[in-house]
């Protein structure tokens, strides 16, 4: 038995989670539903602006690793975070959670601090993310422990960790790792936007290494530059083992070996949208690493994004085993 | 017209919540449902046991005074933090409520940290609080603004900062200022364990200075000695102008002037109780300055107190002034 099931490597934030109306994304210049990078100063200024917030761990990669430290899954994340208090916050919570997360501190004099996202939360639960990077932008191969990479049945990575040029090599470093240890590789796509900025890399990324691909559906028609989600959906079926695309409240489709799933959504009241990827990843990495079937990672993975965006913030407050038995889907 | 209707002096704190069971609380030497003070040590292994949490910014007159500035109120808060992560949270959470905070920051290389609060919330709704003061405890008077104090129509005092010796001298000097410029005296008890450790000092400002009193059951009992809560209503009714004494689930108890009231509590469930005290005593303070007669500012506060424990964290998530307008108290 191998150490860890799954080993995330991500962007390590804290969020900053604060409600707000339509009218102030527009005004503050914030572009709805999606990502976008802040500088420092940038990040001072909106926050200055918005409300009262509530900070709360979070981190793509790093909410899904927690979804499987939850379930009770071997675990560890790989993100760089600082020595200063919301550093602290990030490592506690997850270590709190269950995970290993052992990757070296920034130094307290580092100019940049630790990792925030801002996230503003209209009352249609959308929310609008707001990165100021930090440190974890520093994450490179040297944080890549090769053989906790070598000692783990899946890697996960997160796309957004694309937007940082040494951290290109640290996937790769952990990749080669991984599968020399006959241990197998998922991604997530993360944005569009952010698959914009990094095309050729994910594309050879896709191609090359990729088991298990997961994305939304806009991020996979951007990545596969169509409007066709069929076509889209074949296209990575073409070049990846078994690909799982959300679609918010149509649910999941799943691809693999030319066979097809679609698994309708669970119904709940959408109070604040930040994670449900996330978790939706983390509750079928963790089913299928338990040797689930597609169709039944699908439907674990649809309760943990349903547990998610039914309250504020993107780690799980609810027992999600007993949701998975509540719902029959174990 | 005075330039503030309420300053609040108090401990300036970021709250750390986290869910747990009792034999958590047992097993860790926690006294289930007061506030306990801990020193740095202590906090860093409590929260080194206690699951992942979520920093929403505390301290009770802080909470207070937040509530007021929700509800439009013309209000500013005294309280300690430092030059760090934590101290800006709490700052900015304050203030972009709509409260003033000016008082100066401890310097970044203080010994003490921003003061936190380990408040873990059981499956009962009960808040168990683990107090690290940090640079709060170093409130002093040079932290009052005379100016400031003569131009309140109230302050308000939170009991918890008799924990700390250069805030007597403080709580005199704003005292003074503000009976110098015609304002009142309000006071919240805090905790019956606070009054046992500084009974006399209590005991001298009730009798002195304070115009109205907040305070729960226990501690009214603890204040006065007794164990008949009617009596202790009455020897407070006969050295304080106005006494308001919340008791839990049985709404809220008022004495003036050989008058009583008492206001049924508004239904709601317990998810966390923390701060409704404080929100109580905020929305009550709101409705008195805004000219209301104690009967309409004690369902005010209750409605305030309901909203608060509704959810988790100590301040105010939901339009209060819309839910004065559906319970028809305004």
């Amino acid at each position: 038995m191998k150490r860890f099931q799954v080993v995330g490597i991500g962007n390590a934030m804290v969020d900053v989670l604060a409600h707000c109306d339509d009218a102030f994304l527009v005004s503050n210049d914030v572009q709805k539903g999606i990502m976008q990078l802040t500088d420092l100063a940038r990040g001072v200024e909106l926050y200055s602006r918005i409300g009262p917030a509530q900070e709360i761990s979070g981190g793509s990669a790093a909410n899904t690793i927690a979804g499987i430290a939850h379930l009770g899954g071997r675990t560890a994340y790989v993100g760089k975070v600082k020595d200063d208090q919301l550093g602290a916050i990030f490592a506690h919570d997850l270590r709190a959670q269950g995970a290993v997360y052992e990757t070296a501190l920034a130094p307290s004099d580092h100019p940049a601090e630790t990792g925030r996202c801002i996230v503003l939360v209209t009352p249609d639960g959308e929310r609008s993310m707001n990165t100021y990077l930090g440190v974890t932008e520093f994450l490179g191969p040297d944080d890549i422990d090769v053989a906790m990479m070598g000692d783990t049945e899946w890697i996960f990575l997160e796309g957004y960790r694309f937007d940082g040029p040494d951290s290109h090599e640290a996937f790769a470093k952990a990749i080669q790792a991984c599968k020399a240890g006959g241990g197998k590789v998922s991604i997530s796509l993360s944005d569009p936007f952010c698959i914009e900025r990094h095309r050729a890399a994910f594309s050879r990324m896709l191609k090359d290494h990729v088991d298990l691909l997961f994305a939304n559906r806009s991020e996979i028609l951007s990545m596969y530059e169509t409007e066709d989600f069929d076509a889209a959906m074949q296209a990575a079926g073409a070049e990846i083992e078994v690909v799982v695309c959300t679609d918010s409240g149509n649910g999941v489709h799943i691809r693999s070996n030319r066979q097809s799933w679609h698994l309708p959504a669970v119904p709940t009241t959408v109070v604040d949208a930040t994670g449900a990827g996330d978790l939706f990843a983390g509750a079928f990495l963790w089913a299928l690493a338990e040797g689930h079937d597609l169709e039944a990672c699908g439907k674990m993975g649809n309760i943990g994004g349903s547990e998610v965006i039914s309250h504020i913030g993107a780690r799980v407050e609810t027992d999600l085993k007993a949701m998975f038995a509540e719902h029959g889907a174990i």
